[in-house]
């Protein structure tokens, strides 16, 4: 970052602001940038009620026009600064930076777009990178080291599950029929992962003896199986925790790559230059 | 599998496209038949709901007329192909892939049987075989381990939970009675056990002050116990996750018997050659 | 148990088959004992269905005085066989056999007293007894053991729970009110604990923005401290796996006394002759 | 505590009773204060039952005037009779005491207020002091510490769910809409969240097919999810088993101040003489 031409010298201040945390300018802006995501999802979500929509329409509109514009402006800054545009477009945060501006030009052709524009909350999740918490994003990562050691038997798990959804709804369907509410076999299986889950939420609910009694066994199949990806993740968990102890995980400011190597001081994705651990 | 009569040849190559799966043609087969399954479970689901019943009625009959045929013939073919014939048919898959033919045929005599072939959802287990994943079928190994060795514990609990179920569902009965929806003893005991497993439908909820008060208490013992099995099982699976470290589970690819000796090359049980693990 | 008087042998016998399990007659006692509970419980539980009480009343009403006089030659046998009749009235089989003939007699003077002969249902837990599972009652130790080094921890953590409870559930009354079905602090506390163990009846669901904002803030507390209890049994349940792997605990059959000694061959409570255990 | 002057030893004997639980009337004190809170937490909760109030008005209000003044005094007392009055009034317990008394005496001017009176609830928690549980201290220390080092992944882990409940309630407000009970975004993600924690009012349920399978999507992923801080409460709680084995935790009897050094005599923060430890 030190021998750059000169014309590239406003580009380099910019991308210290917009993807640096470091200086002071840095740290504004970020802040400020979450507090337009904050405000610009609460007024997406104060939108969809009708008694303020009626009371605030014109304002809602507004808002959301100058946020939109603010976003775009901003994804525009982003590609223009970074060095190799592409890492940046097609980054998790780089899709979700381009969803949280499209809907609201799309309300121009079609109603009801406007309501995609929710999707910003995604945008929160850069908090993580804000606040620049490297022992968060340590914390974080050994769950997600955890998640990612038991994704594999956790999603088997979840297809027996479903097959098991299955063959239960249809016998409930068969047992209790049309006439007690479980209308068809797909609305069954609903029933059975509605059980299951212990979500229960009584819009359909058995009224026959035998379906009683099924649903009994059920439930009791669901007390018994919720213990499964709970030992899992705990197992998992409690392994990654102590791996973790010894290898504090780092991660690029920039974009988000782990750093695997602890005297690594670039990137080695994206050659950004990073940034000490905080202990 | 070297020196074969003539004569049996066809067998011999009709096994290795049906039970193998290293051959092109062994893997299109099953790869297939898994696509016809899922093809199938979904035309049954959706046969129930009345909607689409009365506008498809025929192309979903006849659709089921066609893959129960389908079955029939893989089915028969199964039995001729196959060494030992006996293991097959009384093997957990042998015995699915029965009952996903006979109620089609049944539904000839009987109105409704025809939903049973829903019980084909079953045959999707067979895509652990089909997508061969030694190390999916390690993972599985891994979960079936904690979750034997946590049976018998977890059995006991249940027992007892039932116990404790029948006696807080009869005092349930006495203090809410019929009037408050609480019809008899098995109806309550019901209640008792939505409220324990943390389901709560909410068709039956206690009204008299008393029956609140016993309930918040049924809760909290739930709220406790839930506890219980999760326990037992984090436990047991992280004794079992230790022990599959140093043996990764081996299964023979045709009629499932785990593989105990890793130098082992043909199945203790079919003699079906095995497979190479894949690390 | 060598040298007994003459006149005292009838009761030697008689303890050995009602309270022995070692002699076929012992062994056949207790399956037809287990038989007449299971048979009894079936019976109470389907005489309060107003369906088949109407049907078959007399036949259940025989059935149950059968069973009632049946039980209480077998409660006298009990003690008269038992050479310290106190130990056994007063441990809790013995309550739980005297609960199970009184409620039928005093039916004869109160109305709705035989329902509590469900209390029977108690007698169930004699199965643990009858299979004489020394391995089963050693995981049953294992649990016990686990519960009772996390009683402690459940109960100051049951009653946090309950204190926060009364607050949250004055602040949804507050917020609420009984014009939303929050009708009084005990009704609100209740609904407060149906959302913590997130059993979730839906009787009662807050309407106002506030109340379902709050409700939310509830149930994610919830979420959070359902991890509790499980952590803790999780915990000790692994711990007391490690310990109880060198002593499987032996019990006493007579009076389920723990088998402190290994070498015990007497029950150092009742005197009983303790059973070899099988492993 | 010796050499104190004349004028000030009836206040060391009011702090011996109030604060103190080693002589016999520091302990009765302590047990009538807390009849007297449950009592009076009952009083708050019946009140608020209309059946109640109608019938025994006058006594409630009596009752609870005569303890807010009682609370009232002890308050003062509290504060007369300690040496940093500022320690115990800007405490937890401080704070809860004075929370206490006030509702009552803002009941003359604002109607409603005496409600808030149930906040005296958390004057239960004083049962720790009172029992003066060294060991219970303890057995909650290790829950605090499990609580307190799983905190910030939990938090995460919220955060993580409450943007995810934010996105998915959304889509399920597109999907279903005003017209089938999901009125607006906001109360689209608590309907959301109350199917996440497995609560399930069902208030709200979704009704059109697609709404049915995204919601049985939400399901499986809520199931998955609850399993993430149970293992992260198991692990960190094991692992603060283990360290508070070693040292069992020790705390002020008069600030609550955690003690440190095991051979500490004086509280290091309000002077308080320690009491030794009841193994």
């Amino acid at each position: 970052m030190k021998y750059k031409k000169p014309n590239r010298s406003w580009r380099a201040t910019l991308h210290e602001v917009i993807y640096g945390t470091r200086t002071p300018a840095g740290k504004w802006f970020d802040i400020i940038l979450l507090i337009v995501i904050v405000y610009s999802v609460i007024v997406v979500m104060l939108e969809s009620v009708p008694r303020f929509d009626e009371r605030y329409h014109e304002f809602f509109n507004i808002s959301e026009w100058v946020v939109t514009i603010l976003f775009t402006i901003e994804y525009v800054l982003r590609i223009v600064c970074i060095k190799r545009p592409r890492n940046y477009i097609f980054s998790f945060f780089g899709m979700v930076d381009l969803l949280s501006t499209i809907p609201k030009y799309l309300s121009f052709f079609f109603v009801g777009t406007q309501y995609f524009t929710a999707f910003r909350a995604l945008r929160l999740l850069r908090i993580f990178r804000i606040l620049k918490l490297v022992r968060y994003t340590g914390a974080s990562n050994n769950l997600v080291r955890a998640l990612n050691s038991s994704k594999r038997k956790i999603s088997i798990f979840i297809f027996f599950v479903l097959v098991v959804s299955l063959i239960l709804g249809t016998v409930m369907y068969l047992v209790e029929g049309p006439e007690h509410g479980f209308n068809s076999i797909p609305h069954s299986v609903y029933w059975t992962i509605v059980t299951l889950t212990t979500v229960g939420y009584g819009d359909i609910s058995p009224e026959t003896g035998l379906g009683q009694f099924l649903a009994t066994f059920i439930m009791i199949i669901g007390y018994g199986i919720i213990a499964v990806p709970t030992g899992i993740v705990s197992a998992e968990y409690a392994s990654a925790r102590e791996k973790i102890k010894q290898d504090e995980g780092r991660c690029c400011q920039n974009c988000g790559t782990e750093v695997l190597r602890e005297d690594a001081v670039y990137c080695r994705k994206c050659g950004e230059k990073l940034e000490e651990i905080i202990s």
